[in-house]
Formats: C-alpha cells, structure tokens, sequence
C-alpha cells in the first residue's frame, strides 16, 4: 500500500468504484500491456501538456491560499517541478514522436480537459486551500498509484518512460510530500478527526468529481 | 438586426460559422417546431438550473473586477434578475413538468455544462473584466438573438414560454444593458478603435470558445 | 441586546476590549452628543463612500463563493442594497454638504481605508465564504449595534440622519439577515458545535483584525 | 542607468517627486550611512518578513494570471526565490540580530504593511496580469535600483549586508529579468506603443499607488 497519507486513503475508500474506474481504466490497461495505439498515446500527451499548463495554475493558486510558509513551500515546490520538469518531459516525448512544442501549444484543448482543470481552479476559488487540495488529489496521487503498480506489473516497454516518470523515485517522493500537505493542511484548519466535520462530505465530493474528470481524460484519449 | 452594441456584432462576425452553428443548432429550431422532445427538454432545463446558478457568480465576479460604478451596478442587476427572476422561472417550469426543486439540486452535473460554467469564471479570474464579459457574452446575447428571432417565427405553442422568456421585452432590454456595458467597458479600457490592440484577439478567441461551449450544451440536451 | 446571531456575540465577546473600542469610539460619541466637526465628518463620509464601493465588491465576492442559492440570494441582496441604496444615500448626504459626486470619486484613498478593504477582499479570495462572513461582519453588524444604541441615547440632533439610517428598521433588517446567513453558513460547513474546530479560532482572528481596521477608520476621521 | 525595461521607465518618469520619496526617503539614506537605529531596522526586518510571504502570494497569483509559459516560468521562479531565499535571508538576519522566527511569525502586522500587501494581490484579482506587474513593480525594482547605488555609494558598513543583497548580481539578475517579463506582458497584450492604450493611465495609476505605499512603509519603519 502506498504512503500517500490517512485523508487520501479515506477520500479513496469513499469514491467506492469511481476509484478503480480511473486507475485501472482500460487506457491505463492499454499502457501497461503496450496495446495503446500510438494516435490515442499522442492525443493523451498532447492535452496533458495544456493539462499541465492550467494545473501549475492550479497549484500557484494554492500558494495564494496558503496559512503557512510551509504551506506556501510545498505548493511554491510542485508549481516549480510542473512547470521546470514535467512538462519539459510532455515537451521531450512529444518531440521523439514528432510533435512539435509549436503544435502542443496551438492544439485545440478538448471539453474533457477544459471541465477538469477549470473545475479543480474553481473548487479554489470558491472555497479554501482544502477544496482545491481534495480536487487536486486525484490526478498527483493517482498518477503515483498507477505508476508504482505498472512499474511492478507491466508486459511490454512500448510505454516504459511514461511508466517509469510516475513509478520512478522523484514521482514518489512528490506524492509522498503532497500527501503530508493535505493531511497537515486538514489537521490544521479541521482538526485531528476531520470526518466529524460535515465539511468534510463536501471536501470527499471535489476529491469524487475530480475523479470522474480524471476517467473522462482516459476516455478522451481512447475516443477517435 | 438587434441593438446589443459593436462589440457584439465585432465578435459575433469574427467567429464566424460558429455562431450559427450555436444559435441555428438543431434544439433550437426543435424548441421552434416543437418537434423537441420532452426528455430533451427537461434535460436541458435540469442542466440549465445548475447552469444559471453558477453564471449568476461569474456575473458577481463582475462586479469584483469593475471600475466603475456604473459597471458595478450593471452586473449586480443582471445577478440580481438571475437569482431572483430567471432562476425561478426554471424552477417554476420544471415544477409544471413534475421535477421538484430539490431534484434539480440534486441532479448531476454534466462534463459540458461544468467544462462551460467552470471556463467562463475562469476568464474573469486569469484575466480582466473584459476578458469575463467576452466569454459570458454569447449565452446572454445569443439567447437574445434566439428568442427574438423564434418570437416571430415558431410554427407550435409547444414552448412558447420559453420563447416568450427570452423574445419578450424584459430579457431584450437586459441584452440592450449587456451590449452597452461591454461597449462601454471596453472603450473605457483599450479605447474607440480596440480592434487595433493585441488584447482583441485574446477576447474574440474568449468569445468563440464561450460559442463553441454554448454548442456542446445543445448536444449535450440532445444526447440520450 | 441585539438578534444578530450566535456567532456574531461568540466573535464579539472573543474580541474583548477591542469591540467597545470601535462601537464606543470618540468618533462615536462625537456623532451621539453633536461635537464632531463638520470637516471631520466630511472626511469621514468621503472615505465612506469610496469603502462602500470596495465593501460592495467584498459582498459580490460573497456570491461567487456561495455553496446554496439562498447564500447567494442574501449576498447578492446585500450588494443590491449597497450598490443602490447606501451608496446612494451618501452621495445625497454629501451633496447636501456641498460635496459632489464627481468630488467623491476623485478623492484619495487613505491608507486605513485601503487596509481595511482590502484586508476583507484578501480574506475572501485566500479562505473560503466563512473567512469573508467573518472580516465583513464587525462593519455591518457594530454599525447596527451603534445605530441602536445612539437611536435612543443621543443628545443632539445634528447627525439624525446618520442615527437613522443605521438605527432604523431597514438597516437592522439587513443586520438580522446577515446575522442569519452567518449562522447558517457556519452551520452547514462546521456543524453545530463550530468552536471546537480548529477553524474558529482563525474565523475569530479575522472578526478582530477587521474590529481593528474599523477603529483605525474613526481614527482617521478624526486626524487632522 | 538600470536596465530594467522600457515600462519601468516610463512609469518611473511618470510617478513624478514620488519616486525620489520612495528610494531617497530618510529610511534609506539612514541605511547608507549607517545612522538608523537597530530598532528601526528590527522592526522594519520584522515587519519585511510578513510583507515578503504575502508578496510572494502576489507573484504566485501571476503565475495563475499568466497567458505563456515563459510568463509563468519566471512568475513561478521568483515564488521560489522568494519564498526559500529571500525570506530565509530573513530569517537570518532576524536571528543574528536575536529574533526568532517564531517571534517573527507571530509579529502583529501593521497597518501601513497590511494595506500594501492587500493592495498588490487586490490589484491581480481585480484586473490581469499587468494590473498585478505594474503594482509589483515599485518594490522590486525600486529596491533594485536602491541596492545598486548604495553599493556604490554608503559610508558605513553597517547595513552592508542589506546592501549586498539587494545590490548584489543576483537580485540585480532578477529585476533585470522582471523588466522583461514586464516589457513583454505589456507587449503582447497592449502592443509596441502601449501609452496609446487608456489602460496605460490606470496601470500608472497603480504604479503610483504602489510607489506611495512604499513611502509608507519606510515611514513605518522610522515611526515609534
């Protein structure tokens, strides 16, 4: 089991089959065993880099919203990593498949992508750093949760560097710091047994509907 | 031709095929015929209820990000009409069709209605008052064009309220206000020839993704 | 004692000396017994006016972060009334005291109006619709409890219309409903028992930074 | 000369006796020559602290504002370089001087402090990025350019270090890079000839109010 925190496995247990659905989702299935077609791996690629561009948005926002340096740290750290890291590697592997920077940046963003990242900077600006960090949960640690199972369970290398970004130690090491965030950021402002509080039924919703945007990103990869 | 102001028609013109592709969509000449099934319409009336009260904060943001007073009290009025007038007109006609107000509360966002609402207030938040009223522009003003041009031009009473909701003098007057305060607000800003600034293209793309989502929604009310 | 709410007397109370501070400042007492200078309230009614309008963009703020329609409805009012009732009523007043509009528009900020507006504007775009309830609360709410008080306890007449306004029925209507929609806000998302969550103790220090910044405004009406 | 980009000195120029208030102001001139007292520099470090976190909220808030990659990337490094190297810097020049960070953390801010910071992030919410730029442009630049020439120019070493930092080749690598970052902005938003454009006036405007916010608190600094 991975150590991503208690408020993640407590959101994850009461997504209920919504979970599963994202994370075993048959284009996670297709990148594991290598029968993902390369347009559907490339489309995929090409609307997470404008994914990425509006989730450091996201990210800064929480800066923004911090109570804390250590707060402020954490978030000012995930936007430098997105923005200076993550997506150079989107910008690399879109170039080993031909893929110009100047064509990712022109590419039409789909319905999928607009409704996801746009609701995770809404769940921000509409309420607290804990609503934006339930709506951000699942793709950070969801990534890491596909990531460390592939890099155990995969049958083909077709999609090795892919797996071995969110399974890799560095990606780990992010999740593992996001996920004390979220639980020191909840103790703080709800207390030691948050799930008394009724925020929290709102706080588990965000982390649901992120989800449900997460499963609508795959499908949109797979659609034609 | 209609008085909402140069801007409008700037936009309207710019974006070309896509504006009828919104305001000629095939629900609407359905809601002209009445040929649009009943299923679809409570549909769209379900979603259309989330719709407004979500538009209702993108148009208080409006007032956040005014400069005058005058901009202030045009976006107030127009949150004031939809939380207290068109807002109830929904629950009022959902009423007439049997659906409660509390199952619209509890109806489930659609991806196209969230990708709409969610983008619109994302506008006014990374940018400026201009920017946010370019993407609330075509849902007041293309509703406007609509429901003047089915006034005169239905061939079944089947949803002549809807028609005589946004045909009628009220809603038209409210389309005549909007037109002014985008004129007016943008002139205040980039001037008497803002198509000359770099800042016009930005808002013409605001406004043509705003159509575009506009379009979703009709299929979105169509699809089973 | 006043109907404003259970949160309203929790904050106040927590706030100690600070609250009679504001509500029985020299200003205060000054405006109850008659001897506030002319250019004092001058001063104090044009700094109003231009917090007015930042206090109004604070309750549209409110609107945008509301999680129910009737949170939006109260907020949206409140802005309502605000943007063309109060605001209204002190163009009027200056203009009997030979202060015009475009007078009032032109006039420089001062640095404790500046402060304390936009403290209320940073509260709510850094926390959720409680942080905002909480900064917005100590203005609309120690102005009725000041207005009540000096309705029947003053002893000139000279700022009746002052007293009146925020003595009378129409004001502590508002402040009642405020009240209410702070009770109920805090309610729905801290539960019945709210001060137990770590969470009011930051909600308390926002009451009383705002109390502070409403004693730096009287204070600033009465500098030179 | 400085090279910190066309806009700066167009502002600068524009902002009249102000500037020279802002970087020649007593406070200032004190540093150079070693007069100030240690209790003005503990309290004005003291209160710099606070200033610094809600600052680099600020400049996260660009990040969030930003159109390009390039203008999130060096939104995005200044958070970071304030957030672990500036602030630390002033953590140990607190410390040297006996204060403690938990003393710093829980300093009271003042009002001259909190107004400025507000008014920053007020100045990005409310308008676009160059609403936030021109506002943030007085303190880094003008701490800039005070750096370079006391470098060259003080008669004591007491405050060298002080000095050193802001006059020093990294900080001097920030503004020079903020300039561009300014420049650009300005650029692909208003065009080459962005004083033509009425939004100039109130992005000047802001400058200003930023550059008198500055005064303001360098007045704090020397005040009892």
């Amino acid at each position: 089991m991975n150590n991503y925190g208690k408020c993640f496995i407590s959101w994850r247990n009461d997504s209920g089959i919504l979970w599963n659905e994202y994370v075993k989702h048959l284009f996670v299935e297709q990148l594991a065993n290598g029968d993902l077609s390369s347009s559907a791996f490339l489309k995929y690629l090409t609307q997470d880099y404008l994914f990425l561009l509006n989730f450091s948005r996201a990210w800064a926002l929480g800066v923004t919203k911090s109570e804390t340096i250590d707060e402020m740290r954490t978030c000012a750290a995930t936007v430098h990593s997105l923005v200076n890291e993550e997506i150079q590697l989107h910008i690399a592997l879109c170039a080993d498949a031909g893929i110009l920077e100047s064509d990712l940046k022109s590419a039409k963003e789909e319905t999928a992508n607009l409704a996801y990242t746009r609701y995770v900077l809404d769940a921000g600006h509409s309420g607290d750093l804990l609503d934006l960090l339930a709506a951000l949960a699942p793709c950070v640690l969801g990534y890491g949760e596909i990531g460390l199972r592939l890099q155990s369970n995969h049958h083909s290398s077709r999609y090795e560097n892919w797996i071995q970004t969110y399974g890799g130690k560095d990606y780990q090491e992010v999740c593992v710091r996001v996920g004390q965030l979220i639980d020191n950021a909840v103790a703080r402002r709800l207390g030691n047994d948050p799930v008394l509080c009724p925020r929290w039924i709102k706080l588990t919703e965000r982390f649901c509907q992120a989800t449900r945007l997460e499963i609508g990103f795959w499908e949109m990869g797979l659609s034609p």
